[in-house]
């Protein structure tokens, strides 16, 4: 489906079918708009997560900037939701809506991944109010590639891995697959970090940028992003 | 969503839904109902296909037995329709439904590939009147396992390719992934074969049920098929 110009018929039925399954999918359901901490997750221990980024009007986060980095971009907003769990409703009049799921790790190694485990933070760390939403889609000649060529573009010719464990705990993240859900981006990488490490983030992400794996990626947009609660109901009496 | 019970009221909303958004995803619609013989596609060179089987009272593939294997089964059917494409309609009144998409290549090596691609025939074939649909899935503590150490259960020790390497061009194969869909296997498996094939397919079946990879299946079941258009509206008048 696109992430644009979704109407809210569309969406209607997408939350009437979601909710409608969600009981047999037997998913946990759990807004990050409550501000509630992050559970643990490690990815690939439990079933695939779906988890649904909406940018419109509402959501916990404000957005500090929509940057269209390669391709077509996506249309700016003030606020986006983050909403995890295949029941939980989409908020209506979302300008975009983007779906993902974690799913079992693609290509770091035993030894990778208890590397970054080691070292790695949750996500909804109360310091980190710096998020980004990157989603990115890449070219058909990458999926056309065996699993051993990819690997080896990725990890052994751009050290996407080992960059990035430069960057933990600092950079707490998530990945999203989009790919075979039939969205218009294969991944939706999530990012959330403190302020304090705005920097570090934007080196780690120019020097992905400049590897040899990113001459793969044919979209990607790059949503920036502060945590805070909507006003819209704080607002005294006299406001 | 369960494979079992599903009603028909939640089959026309999951039909709205993807007629809906099917001219979005830019999917091609077939059936497969239709006897035509399918496009030959190469894995990862296109976008994921999504394919839908269900089983009910229509389609074109008359189920010959259902058998559970490991966990719980599905209920016997008479007919199996396999639908192409994520804007097809799916047949109402299915007793159950299960949905997956073909992908990128998960395991195989680019030299594996080439040897596979080098004699493997592709689905539709009119000799090809045996199918099987072997709906599997794997246990939590696979999906834990990181990326090399699941390729090497795959195929260093159990030789999952190199096994099914010598049973091609004979039989026709296609992979759906279900996991990150929220269904409840995770893998459809689907084979196409001629009668003169179906010893051959048996060998090859028991051959991967012994292996170290197949511990890690927990639910799995076998249903056989014979391709034989539905003669409904074939009766003769005086019939």
């Amino acid at each position: 489906m696109s992430e644009r110009g979704r109407d809210d018929q569309e969406l209607d039925l997408l939350n009437a079918f979601w909710i409608k399954t969600a009981p047999r999918r037997g998913r946990n359901v759990s807004l990050t708009e409550r501000m509630e901490p992050h559970a643990v997750r490690r990815v690939g221990q439990d079933s695939p997560l779906a988890v649904t980024f909406a940018g419109g009007a509402t959501g916990g986060w404000r957005v500090d900037r929509v940057e269209q980095v390669r391709g077509e971009g996506l249309d700016r907003v003030p606020r986006l939701a983050v909403v995890e769990g295949s029941g939980a409703p989409i908020p209506s009049g979302a300008r975009w809506v983007l779906q993902g799921v974690t799913s079992n790790e693609r290509y770091a190694t035993e030894q990778e991944r208890e590397a970054l485990l080691a070292v790695q933070e949750p996500l909804g760390r109360p310091s980190a109010t710096r998020a980004a939403l990157i989603p990115i889609k890449k070219s058909v000649n990458w999926w056309a590639l065996a699993q051993d060529e990819r690997r080896a573009i990725f990890e052994e010719r751009s050290h996407h891995i080992g960059t990035g464990l430069g960057y933990v705990p600092a950079i707490a993240r998530r990945l999203h697959h989009s790919r075979d859900l039939g969205q218009p981006f294969d991944f939706l990488t999530w990012f959330e970090y403190a302020l304090t490490a705005a920097d570090a983030f934007e080196e780690l992400v120019g020097r992905l940028r400049a590897t040899e794996e990113w001459a793969y990626v044919e979209r990607e947009v790059d949503v920036r992003l502060i945590r805070e609660p909507s006003t819209a109901i704080l607002r005294s009496p006299s406001g």
